[in-house]
């Protein structure tokens, strides 16, 4: 029997613990055999995206692409979890709009402050110095969904805790089995 | 049980029926329930290369591009079918060691004389006419493959024909049941 597929679609600000999320997630479905894909931001950039830049317009391309791929997948059956900034509200509800298979929007919650202290990769200091522009929360802005399925509250809770309540939003919806 | 993923890779000048086989082999695929996705070139430029153009650079990042998507698919089990021009050996043979599933390609080779009398879209009129650049086969290089896994003789054979032998193919490399 081919499993039902989804995407699992992360928001949030860079540093917000998106990835380490969407792997924690992926593992946990992959524990209990559903095909899982994760399409990263950095990753996508690299193999679908190279030569476009951190525009609005060319960060709407970016996410759009991402939608694309993550519904190709999402029919056949995969679970896509997807981890990029995606900034953009309208762009976000476009893409949802245009899924055919459920759709569940992640809004990684932690406050700039927080994620600016973490500093996972140091852009925060570099956006500060004014040595990369268009650093999302810097000055780019981020526009939080206004009704996501989940709001993990990264900037608080544990991983554990997001990853568990991720799962129990997926099973409750009967996507995953118990 | 999920099935044996792989990749049918059409490559061929415009007009030689890559289009139309892929949509045959992928009709008797899904008639046998076997996952199936067409990769169609002008559906990838609008969804993955907008603004890319017809420089080799140019095309090998879009059949770069078709080749990461392809590779997503085919790991989860699909049938993959692209069918995009895809005019240089070298990407194409770069994606070819790339995939992580059985690569086919199949060469649909018709005369240039050939497609240029069907001339489908009208684009060689075009491109003689100096209308449009970079075509392939009037000013921009077709580089058949050397070992192809298939060649569809797609000028001088049927669809019919061509479809049955590509079925074939799959089903004596053990990809698809009799």
């Amino acid at each position: 029997m081919s499993s039902q597929g989804f995407v699992l679609w992360f928001t949030g600000l860079s540093g917000s613990g998106k990835s380490t999320l969407a792997s924690r997630v992926a593992e946990a479905l992959r524990t209990k055999g559903v095909p899982v894909e994760i399409l990263d931001g950095d990753e996508v950039r690299e193999n679908l995206s190279k030569g476009l830049g951190f525009s609005r317009e060319d960060r709407d391309t970016n996410v759009r692409r991402i939608g694309f791929v993550a519904n190709l997948l999402a029919k056949h059956g995969v679970c896509v979890i997807t981890a990029a900034i995606s900034p953009y509200r309208a762009i976000r509800d476009e893409v949802r709009r245009q899924a055919k298979a459920p759709f569940i929007e992640v809004y990684a919650d932690a406050p700039l402050a927080v994620v600016e202290a973490r500093d996972t990769k140091g852009l925060y200091k570099q956006a500060r110095a004014r040595l990369i522009p268009n650093m999302t929360g810097i000055d780019d802005p981020y526009e939080a969904p206004l009704n996501p399925e989940i709001v993990a509250h990264t900037g608080a809770e544990s991983v554990e805790v997001s990853t568990a309540r991720i799962l129990e939003h997926l099973q409750v919806a009967g996507l995953v089995r118990p």
